[in-house]
């Protein structure tokens, strides 16, 4: 059995390994770059484990687990565009590095060359593989677009964000253990379970990481905290937070969001305060809870030895904060 | 035999008969908005065509026809963002009508729903049908690179533009008579016949635009001659004048392209006159007439009765303006 660092190690090889068209070095520079700048490799490394649960050898999976990755990459291109974001993983965003224009073309490319790789798949299972990405690739495209929609509206019901959150992000998760799964020779049930697997750990996934934007340890989560409040993003503490206020709490919280002339500071306080009187932190954590619970139950109804499980329990852990 | 008016109607019924996610209206509106302003519809037409030389029922073609018109309009969201373009068929463009943002994720969005109709071909051949698919949609994306480095540079050489627009534009018709012709049943010989009899008439079909902006009849063409000219966009006119003044000319033709304090209209009139002394209209229809032979010949080549090959015939003429 292969370990999250051993696989990434793997991801990162087949990422150098990727063979571009040599004419095209001006669209391709933003993709490798993108690509270079580091990330966690979620998606490859749970399709990877997807795989070995039923499989010793990996290489079959290793092209559409890259596929995943650059497709990943490709959404994160075009939303930094969207959203005018100009820093990512600590880098110039592509479209601040380059231009509007090369971000929005380099983007593009990925979605071919992410394409490129499904069509490597094992011929056995490579329609089925390639159903399973591009299903999860048009979800994604819906759940950024609800995600657009909704910074328009205040009030979007706690059901709503969960849609948003569960296509933004965790059908992509879903959909790459299931990927490996399928190149790992499983069966329906357990693809089916390690989809849901998959969707139920993205869903804590993004709880958590909501969370912690607003309550993390600055010195574990690398960040201040607050930026999603001063932003005004919707998060799931607010969208819990306007569905659980009322009378005065509610006015106030409104105005802190629509009020343009609050300094950051003193409003990420003062809404922090909201969130406190409202237990908005426990009732996340527990709708995490509960979402991670879902998702174990779920791993331990795959019919292969728990000794192999290990490993996606292991990251699974780690992405929700638990260990390290 | 189906004609192009017939084939062109079933496309029309095809694409209406998309179904999509109803999740996703916001998303999906610019997509039903730019299928259904019109088009020639050529790429599909090519595809049905191509297929229909081969074999007398043409519905297997009909979904990745559909996905080569879906694919198409995507590099026409966001080749007009890259542009700037305001108007499309006579129509605002989707970045005009809603927003650079709304372009991007719908543009996005279509390459997935094309993906989708290249996955229903029919299972003996639809790996390969979506990897001739996939060559073609990296090599759109590269030619569109060189045009848009193309006009920050004052010399492009004659084969570095015949090279551009071979990506741009004629590799994808190439692609949709291979891909009709495999799902039809041709060989591999007959497909390469092909792929490069669409390659050579998207060749020539591109140099007679260029021709046609600059010196079309205004009543069969339907716009006023000369906004190449007046947007100094590279074309292969400019290129191979370019190419051939020197001199005095070569200066005052390059001023003409610089200085923007020039009237259109007088501009337009001076290049024309340039072009006139170089014999650039000669040169060019010369060209053209040279890929147009070209494919000829090669449609010639595939291994089926010249009555089947009529209405790829009669399509190639309209394309490039010989006959209606």
């Amino acid at each position: 059995m292969y370990n999250q660092a051993e696989l990434k190690n793997l991801v990162n090889k087949a990422i150098i390994n990727l063979s571009y068209n040599l004419e095209a070095e001006q669209l391709i520079d933003p993709v490798k770059y993108i690509l270079s700048i580091g990330g966690k490799r979620i998606r490859p490394v749970l399709a990877l484990m997807g795989c070995n649960l039923f499989c010793d050898k990996i290489d079959d999976a290793m092209l559409p687990a890259t596929g995943l990755e650059v497709f990943h990459n490709f959404t994160l291109v075009h939303d930094d565009i969207i959203d005018h974001a100009l820093v990512r993983r600590n880098f110039p965003t592509v479209h601040s590095k380059w231009d509007i224009n090369q971000a929005v073309l380099s983007g593009d490319v990925m979605a071919f060359i992410a394409n490129d790789c499904f069509l490597q798949a094992p011929p056995s299972c490579m329609a089925r593989v390639f159903r399973v990405f591009n299903k999860a690739a048009v979800e994604v495209c819906i759940g950024q677009q609800m995600d657009i929609d909704f910074e328009k509206i205040t009030s979007v019901s706690q059901d709503d964000y969960i849609r948003m959150i569960e296509l933004k992000t965790a059908v992509l998760l879903a959909a790459s253990v299931k990927i490996g799964a399928i190149i790992g020779g499983a069966g329906d049930k357990d693809s089916e379970f390690l989809y849901d697997f998959g969707r139920n750990l993205g869903l804590a996934f993004q709880i958590q990481d909501d969370l912690l934007d607003t309550y993390g340890d600055i010195k574990v989560f690398g960040k201040t905290p607050g930026g999603d409040i001063a932003s005004n993003k919707k998060t799931f503490l607010l969208v819990k937070a306007i569905e659980t206020a009322s009378g005065k709490q509610l006015k106030h919280l409104q105005e802190l969001f629509t009020n343009k002339e609050f300094d950051p500071e003193i409003k990420i306080k003062e809404v922090i305060n909201l969130y406190d009187q409202l237990n908005i932190k426990d009732i996340t954590i527990k709708v995490a809870n509960d979402y991670i619970n879902n998702a174990f139950s779920l791993l331990g109804k795959v019919g292969v030895t728990k000794e192999r499980k290990n490993e996606l329990i292991s990251l699974a852990n780690s992405l929700i904060g638990r260990n390290k």
